[in-house]
């Protein structure tokens, strides 16, 4: 039996215990940090006398050899193995023999993994940010060419007013700057380290925890051994904001999904990111679109299921969170995938401006407008709606598009019209006219591409 | 460009955007049926003449020998293929040349995607339902040893009054009992037959679908094209169902967690089912049923994902149904490992009896009773009640046992109390006394038995 | 202290502990089935001499009475009372005395609780089944009026093949056949009874529990007193049968919201279902569709909060259960009108048969059959389409509707077309051919309104 | 017709239908923040004279008023208004006349119903950080009295090592510490004034959002119109947070209901927050503890409704997001009252020192000491494991307590014993040989306590 745990046991696991407790096809992934975290936990304990310096220096010629040999190919991991610690652990006894196990002296397995996945999902995080950040670029950029595209803004899925192309896809800019800085804060949180709390109490061996943490990169220690080796706050907060990104860029792809329909014609996605259909020749479907909007159950799955793993769980470590991997790396491959295929989908997206143009034609969405020109002339918002829900009833009766409407015509259906209504009707007046902060008109969102520069470092 | 779908693209898939798009590590599972519904497909079209009959043979027989070919080896799936749909056709094609093409005919990706589906997910409910009612019968055999094994049946996690251990065993037969039949009706709403539904308006080709059913074990078929493409409505079903099975799993886990701490004592998991610390020489830790516990997190939350994804999606077939398989194939794996576990851990059990015994000793779970003799002395059970919440108090305050009070003392306490009152105290009386049916006393409890065995036709 | 559980207490619940454990702002609604309920207890108590019938008669007419006095509001519920069966029980206390007390004989809170909850919940699934068959009714009705008015048939939001508005329409019938079986089914595992599992082990009062299911309309017992008291699995069940049906709901809401967008116009929502802006004078929301897509967060969210109530639950009854009825109140309300106002939006909704039919014209949604026709000319499917997603090209780059090309253009295209061609070329044409079982021709979905109506015993 | 927006439509809205899209009795609440915003909004309107400052001082002194007398209870409001900020305008028209209608001048239902979400969470919020500070001091206060109680640490719910139960105790301190630091770095995302984007796409009327940020408290702005109106980040912020506080608390109360279980008996709730049974008479049973356990499924529920609801929304407002405030105001009173009565919980707790220490005894959790003693003899870790497992299971078969062990018996076992093994046999010995930087040493207990304080700034 080659447990490293077989003591008090009489008996072999059972074959298929084996197989259902094992974490290897999951965990693998973590075998560099595994190997970072161990060679920081060798230095420690020579550098503190804990073992012999020169034993030291056997394991983390080792561990860097294993490295080195899983790198290059050299050496492959063992499918047989429990976990990948593990495997790292069995390698580095065939390479050094039996000083190996002095590496698990003042550290447990509890404290061990918990340190690697923090590693692990910082470098992730920091990558996602970066990721972000180039869409929201390529999102300003995008913006900065479409200041006075018109397109008709929604509410409730029927226009509402004009607004720019610009200030559209700008909404999505504020949500991924929302996102971005939710990944970064979390990062405080991801930085505790746990390693020293060995399986739950602490150890009694003159660890030195707070330059450990200054070689492995972490701003602060857990505080608390029985929290450092339970705590997975930091997976479902990471969770968390990628159910919230996710669930941006389920919107963004609904956008586009519908703005690719013939009855939208918004926008046209190149052929290198759709597909066509088996059976229909004429089809080019937005696959890439409706596949992230359908992922994002993925990623709300994992959320859900951590949530649940961990309801009720007692202290400390329980086996039970072994299924933090399996959330977790999906999740992180889910979003990063997604927010990547996002910024090659609008990259490669062609905007049709005429499109949205002509859809603003008689579809009253300067009605508010004409309200609001009343209440220049005196009378309260409410009275002026009530007028020009009327004049938009006679419109629709009599197939008349508002901008279309004379000056006489609108006297005489109400006498507080003057002739200057005529120069707020047209649609590019109402737009240009949403001059208050955060407003759609080409001078508010000229400002707002100045914010969001500063914010990414663009300038 | 090999894909099948070609004609009207000018610009190749971006290479992101194929793996991306790509199933294929997660349809692989389908070849055997997908090849199963092609032959019967393929029968039919030759059937009715809409292919002659002599290439629906070619089809059918190049299709048989993919079969065997991958069974044995000789070939296998590539990698590289879009999806198992795509990897068939193209080894289809290769085989039999341009006649391959002539298999999509009356039907596309759609709906031969939904019948693969059916087809795989009803053998998996019927692998369920036997592997349930194995460890169902497992708990009857067991429970069938211990009708006279007494523990304190809990509620609030406080002794409440004593049960058999058959009785609390025989609780997790109903409840599986439950499962069993619910995932039994299902069948009925997976054993549709989309196929024929073609894209998702039908077909114009003379397709005879109820033939076709029969020859796939369908029981009925999907009326509605629409409806057939895009249903997944059974993959809910099954994920909810297995949800409530997991939560079953789960309760028992967490029972079998703390009967197996050394403050319960009442069970001692095997060392074959138990794993030990790599820090801890003398730990030997319940991993199977804490891993079940927390598994419970992935059927959740594949449940949550399949949910989210449906939500919202218009008609007829989206891509983002491509998820589908990702959340189903994860629970039925898991399912199916955490029953044939439990029932493993569970075969492994050594109960404790003498301590779940000397557990009961004077922990006042024979109190109810003294309360309902009282009531057949003439009290009202409210007033009952109160007297016996007193003697309680009495007892704790004075470190009594219940059952060791003496008739004097209790007279003393209450003139109603008569002689007999003796005859009712002992845990062992207490729980023979519960004769209604479906109650803990040996004689209810084998009548219980019996009627579980007949659901099982075990005799 | 007027609780019923005193005895062994010295001092009082905590002020805020009794506003935290009370349930009664959620369990009122209980008050009638309750009533029912003990009023059977009691007959069953006095049948079996348990306690005297005369007795039992005072127990019976004294909750007669409190649920006269209830219905015409003589009486009200007592808001600071802990539950609603704590307010009955002191009603009757104060109606008949202390023989009020005896009602509790042979029963707990546990099964009683249970029990209300079972027959509530059975009333209320026979309603929605109602609900949903005379939605179906409509859906019939309607869609046998619109077997030749053709619209888009989309898969991936994009013009897939014209489909009749009937066959879209019927596609919501198959979904809630689906669900009005699944709700029926699950009635069995609602109608198991409960009552005599007592607190948690049975009891040793000679009850006659068959009888009582009989006279309570249950088809059988729970035949385990443990499983009696902790079962909520049709609670789950409930709450997964309605995330399914708002599921359907929340497609169809979607579909209405796009269809009223000036975008598409396929539809106009009456003024009485839709409403306006407070700012915007011209809008003309869907507000209910809108609101019934929102709210299938509310019943995913009860479901998700009921699975996680329940994870890990040790046996038998604990109070975290008590909140199963927080998750399944609102999730009856909200599918129940949620069904009601689709039906009303449906009701006054205005299909717009011109405006869905343009938008076929140039569409491509004919491209299949062109295929379709090239494989009946002896070319395999693959390369037929392959052709046809070429000529796709070439009307595009050329501005030409497909249906507009003339027997010489097509010729010129491909030698294998004859002049038969142009009889398949029409959107009519393709619509009217789509024959097989389930298909989109008018006779085919006349063959499955049938079915339909065979269904809803609608003749 | 005394709706806000009647002017386009000929028809009354459906009685059905005002009541299904009625958010009267959720948004009440909001009465008092909807006034705050409109005085400010008012004040702003005068001084930018977008309306005569007359008018201006007329619209605010009638809000005053009204919150004065809905205050006062001099008025109640309307339950057949359609929702709060209708109510108070139709208040605010009976008091003022036509000139309430200019307080809806260059805003719009969206942002204001955005903006009263904004200012009555934050407040929440605040109040949130000030309860778990509360409790965090409680835990800081009980934990100082405890540096040497001892308990069995456990690891899989099996004694790992003993732990002090101050350690315990902090280890929630650190939960709850995280949960602040969340909560309160997600104040500066709610903290982001919508107002003044009007409907979606901001206003023609020279407002001034800065000043109106300042007045109202906010520290930034919304940026883009469409995204003000849409957003509900905060709230999924808000929703993820308390789905981890609650994860906390339930992680508590697991504990205190198996503590307060006569098997472990470590913690006694007082009668003041638990409650009997109304069959068995000896029940005392942690009630409280399981509705916090339970109740984790509510706030676990509004999170996955809240997610649900915002899936695929296109922009910008959509009536789906109504239901964000009966998810958000749920669950910040179901956080709220379960953190109270945490705190309550504790502070009524008699923790059992005695029953702690004997269940210790003979528990092998000094085993890994033993184990780190060969080390210090020169063995390898894994060597010294197998030694001690092997005596472990020694013990066992004969019944002995490990710490019972003579030197001779142990230098018997292996020769590398030496007399000085005695000394760190002893549970205390182990516990306080945990000093390493956060172990359960009484002296690393002490730093950590004094850290604690500091981050409460008690001194």
């Amino acid at each position: 039996m080659s447990k490293l745990w077989g003591g008090r046991f009489t008996q072999d696991t059972h074959k298929e215990v084996e197989s259902f407790t094992s974490s290897l096809s999951i965990d693998q992934r973590l075998w560099k940090v595994d190997i970072q975290a161990s060679i920081a936990h060798a230095q420690m304990l020579g550098r503190q006398n804990i073992i012999p310096p020169s034993e030291a220096q056997l394991l983390i010629q080792g561990l860097a050899d294993i490295a080195k040999d899983l790198e290059s190919g050299a050496s492959t991991i063992d499918p047989c193995s429990e976990d990948i610690h593990s495997d790292i652990e069995k390698k580095l006894a065939h390479k050094i023999g039996s000083i190996a196990g002095k590496l698990h002296t003042a550290r447990s397995r509890n404290d061990q993994v918990a340190t690697d996945i923090r590693i692990y999902l910082r470098t992730e995080v920091t990558e996602i940010e970066k990721i972000i950040s180039e869409l929201q670029a390529f999102i300003v950029q995008k913006a900065s060419e479409h200041l006075h595209t018109m397109l008709p803004g929604m509410t409730h899925t029927q226009h509402a007013q004009p607004v720019s192309l610009a200030q559209h896809l700008l909404a999505y800019f504020w949500m991924l700057e929302r996102d971005r800085e939710r990944f970064h804060e979390s990062q405080k949180r991801i930085n505790h380290l746990p390693l020293g709390a060995a399986a739950l109490a602490g150890t009694g061996f003159p660890t030195d925890r707070i330059q450990l943490a200054t070689d492995l990169g972490f701003h602060s220690l857990c505080e608390n051994s029985l929290d450092a080796v339970s705590d997975r706050d930091f997976i479902v907060e990471f969770l968390s904001s990628a159910s919230l990104s996710m669930m941006h860029l389920s919107k963004l792809s609904e956008e586009l999904v519908l703005w690719s329909s013939p009855e939208f014609g918004f926008v046209e996605l190149a052929d290198e990111v759709t597909t066509g259909s088996s059976i229909m020749p004429q089809k080019k479907n937005p696959d890439v679109a409706e596949l992230i909007r359908g992922r994002v159950g993925l990623v709300y799955g994992d959320l859900m299921g951590a949530l649940t793993m961990l309801k009720a769980l007692p202290l400390a470590y329980n086996r039970d969170l072994q299924e933090d991997k399996t959330f977790l790396f999906r999740s992180v491959d889910t979003l990063k995938s997604c927010l990547r295929l996002t910024h090659l989908m609008l990259k490669k997206a062609s905007f049709k401006a005429q499109k949205m143009k002509s859809s603003l034609e008689g579809d009253f969405s300067n009605a508010t407008d004409l309200a609001d020109y009343l209440v220049t002339k005196g009378l309260s918002f409410r009275i002026a709606h009530e007028i020009v829900g009327k004049l938009v009833q006679h419109c629709l009766e009599n197939k008349i598009k508002m901008e279309a409407l004379t000056f006489p015509e609108l006297k005489k259906m109400n006498a507080v019209f003057d002739e200057d209504v005529l120069l707020i009707l047209s649609h590019e007046a109402v737009m240009n006219s949403r001059t208050s902060r955060g407003g759609t008109s080409p001078k508010a969102v000229a400002a707002q591409l100045e914010l969001a520069k500063k914010l990414l470092n663009i300038y």
